[in-house]
């Protein structure tokens, strides 16, 4: 019992054993990986299979043709533009409440909002020398007017904000600032459109602040017909308020070229744009009423006002067409959603987003148990891509979520979902975000343009998208275990 | 001497006789044939080697890059819309001379024309029943206004004139009758827009007869964005006129669809269009100055003036770019052209033709030694075609000018070359034409209509067609033997 001998190893035996030891380390890896894997086998998955195949069925139903395409006709057609508190918002809101009440909704109804009221009135500019040319354009959201004389002034051209900061002072003093920057470049995520949105929101009082008494700007938009792009801007407590407008960009090239061969150019503008006081509007809201989790709230909206010189039939007719027949295919689904799904049309987007605070206000005691919350407002382009504001936990649901979206030709995205303008309030509640990222590539030539209409919104492409939200609203609605709370950061991660 | 026996042969001698004279009668027509063919080759070609030379490297040159785009637009920011005898027309006609003068061009001068003067003033239009909405809409051009109060009617809709005609009397008495038809096709060479001209130009009167107080059509037109397409109308002396104006085409699947849902569709329609007295306009001409056969024409056309709502930069300023910038190449080839080349910019084409008539009256003298009649007005897009108008005799010299385009991607065409609008008073004279045909499948995209600006025109494509024109310029102005005269039959052959 003693003298027990090591054996002669051609290796000196500490090397044998670091040698043994490693092997064993590494097959216990191997083990180890092997339990945790079959572990992860045996478990639960995130979606029950029956859950999976009823969203699939959805999801393929809707392949077969689905009403969005004739709810967003119908919309366009009953209301017009419907500039948040107008005549045609109004009509806009009778017409969603009679259709969600015909479509079998619950608890359909008004939530009343108060709407900042602007009304553009007549407008006109034109080059008045060295050579006349009228030009398209159109006043910013906001804008005050001109006198009824309108404004002449000689233009004063820069390409940038930082240009603009930059002049000597009194080079703009009286004149019209031109902000000619080039053309927005068309992409699938509409980024030129994000990224310049500051020219239309700042250049006006950055004008102003150095003694501009105009501001034209070339349009934040894509289209290369002879529209011009509206928006909204905002002016400084600091800065005079100057009249504001953006010119289609042929008339941009044009005045940018006449600019810049360096003769005078003299601009005469005349808008005839005024605030008025707030008027009544409201979100408009359907429910599909949940079962045992009924208190859950799974929010799918749009919005449902529009600029005030376009039928904005992909902003945001569309939108609201398809969520609303997303939940309503959900409804007619055989059986009720375990959680409630709320179809919420949101009030005056466009201009203050008084029916997004609204409603967070109003149901600021339940944004906690919003267990979901999906806007669409970014055109009827096909949805390519699945973003997600979650939680790392939620990630595997998510992902789970998504394979039921890949054969529509949705790839997963980033964790950085925006959720969409109406939605941010939700934001500090940690409510979680799906993004359905739309095909932006040909939104923003019609985007807040007399050219948004329904003749721009494509069939197939809606089912496809109706589909996609068919089966996220489906699966939020239904899962055992939601997607949790969103990360706490309140800014968009991008 | 007698009894020559004729051999036996296997067949019968008759037959054998017949075997014989058909094989050298064969013989004969290859023997024929073989001399044919040589005696051709043995001839002058049709173009001889030194022109075919320089054609080709003016062709060449013009690929490395014309100032055409540049003459484009220096003439659509110099003048604007330029209706003719308005003071846009004015402006056009000075930088016309001014610009030929520049250019080196002889026998710079203006022709005087009356141009008959038709005002748009202002325009609007609006479905007032069963819901708002306003429209898009172009005055068709001559159209008679509105009263000031404006013209509100029921309206009626019918998809051809054939089904207006069927229509029960009374049936369109005091209402506003709606032309509506499937929007236009786009094709390469805008077959749809010659096809449905009628419908603008005899639909008001056809409306007009039966009692109708207002009449309104689609835009004869292939744009997606939503600008109306105007053009000339025609009252018949035999009924009432009528005020008349397209709807974009966007608006016009609004109003149909309103008038196809079966409520009563009201329709306000406020014009401010009037006739003025005729005014004063003219034709603008250049010359680059012949040799030896210098009081033979080669006519190189366009029309100067545009319709009053664009600019009309691809109708017509491309045209007059183009051809004012192959003469200027010719012009620079190193030696005078044997024929003269004369570029005329013609005044009022859209609107009743008053320069083309002009210019034959004028020139009626000569319009026999008018050795080729070209007209650039169908637009930039890239030559695609050659076609012809040519007698029998003269197609191999056409074929020969043919290949020398070829490299430009031009295919071979009919013999139904149409010259274009401003030189029907040519054909009566057999003056020949040749035709640049013109990829048109976006020119209705824009023609007409606000849209027509100078970022809807090419750089490439521009430089390609100016190659086209000027080979075929020098040809005219340098082969040995001309395109003799036309054929006798005065109509269009398609």
């Amino acid at each position: 019992m003693h003298g027990l001998r090591v054996p002669t190893f051609p290796v000196r035996p500490a090397r044998a054993w670091r040698l043994i030891g490693r092997l064993a380390c590494g097959l216990a890896i191997i083990v180890l990986a092997g339990c945790q894997s079959a572990s992860q086998a045996e478990s639960d998955p995130p979606i029950p299979a029956g859950v999976a195949r009823e969203a699939a069925r959805l999801r393929d139903a809707a392949l077969l043709g689905t009403d969005a395409w004739e709810l967003t006709r119908d919309l366009v057609y009953a209301a017009g533009p419907r500039f948040a508190g107008s005549e045609g918002d109004g009509r806009a809101i009778e017409w969603s409440l009679a259709t969600l009440e015909s479509l079998g909704f619950s608890s359909v109804r008004v939530e009343p909002v108060r709407v900042p009221r602007w009304v553009r009135g007549e407008e006109r500019g034109e080059v008045v020398a060295p050579v006349r040319h009228a030009v398209v354009l159109a006043a910013l959201g906001g804008s005050v007017g001109t006198s009824d004389a309108g404004l002449e002034a000689e233009v004063v051209m820069v390409d940038s904000l930082e240009a603009l900061a930059a002049l000597p002072p009194g080079a703009v003093s009286g004149r019209i600032v031109f902000l000619n920057f080039p053309r927005l470049e068309r992409s699938r995520v509409g980024a030129a459109y994000r990224d310049n949105g500051r020219l239309r929101r700042d250049g006006p009082s950055a004008a102003a602040a150095r003694g501009a008494s105009g501001f034209l700007m070339r349009s934040l938009g894509t289209s290369a017909a002879r529209v011009a792009h509206t928006g909204a801007t905002s002016y400084r407590l600091d800065a005079p308020r100057i009249p504001a407008a953006a010119l289609s960009n042929a008339d941009a090239d044009l005045l940018g070229h006449l600019v810049a061969a360096g003769a005078p150019v003299r601009f005469r503008l005349s808008l005839g744009a005024e605030s008025l006081p707030d008027a009544d509007s409201a979100n408009v809201i359907g429910e599909i009423p949940g079962s045992d989790l009924a208190d859950e709230i799974v929010l799918l909206s749009c919005h449902l006002d529009s600029w005030d010189i376009t039928p904005g039939a992909n902003d945001d007719a569309v939108g609201c067409a398809m969520v609303i027949e997303a939940a309503r295919r959900v409804a007619t689904s055989g059986r009720a959603p375990r959680r409630t799904v709320r179809v919420v049309l949101f009030a005056g987007e466009e201009f203050g987003l008084a029916g997004a605070r609204a409603y967070a206000n109003l149901h600021a005691a339940t944004l906690g148990r919003h267990v979901l919350a999906m806007e669409a407002d970014f055109g009827s382009g096909r949805v390519f891509r699945l973003n997600t504001w979650l939680e790392n936990e939620a990630l595997p649901l998510a992902r789970a979520a998504w394979q039921l979206l890949e054969p529509l030709g949705i790839e997963w995205g980033e964790n950085n979902a925006f959720g969409g303008a109406d939605l941010m309030p939700l934001r500090p509640h940690r409510v979680p975000f799906l993004d359905l990222v739309h095909d932006g590539t040909h939104y923003f030539d019609v985007h807040h343009t007399i050219d948004d209409t329904l003749d721009k919104v494509d069939r197939r492409d809606v089912d496809v998208n109706v589909a996609a939200y068919a089966v996220i609203t489906y699966l939020a609605a239904n899962v055992p275990a939601n997607f949790g709370r969103a990360p706490a950061a309140g800014a968009r991660p991008d």
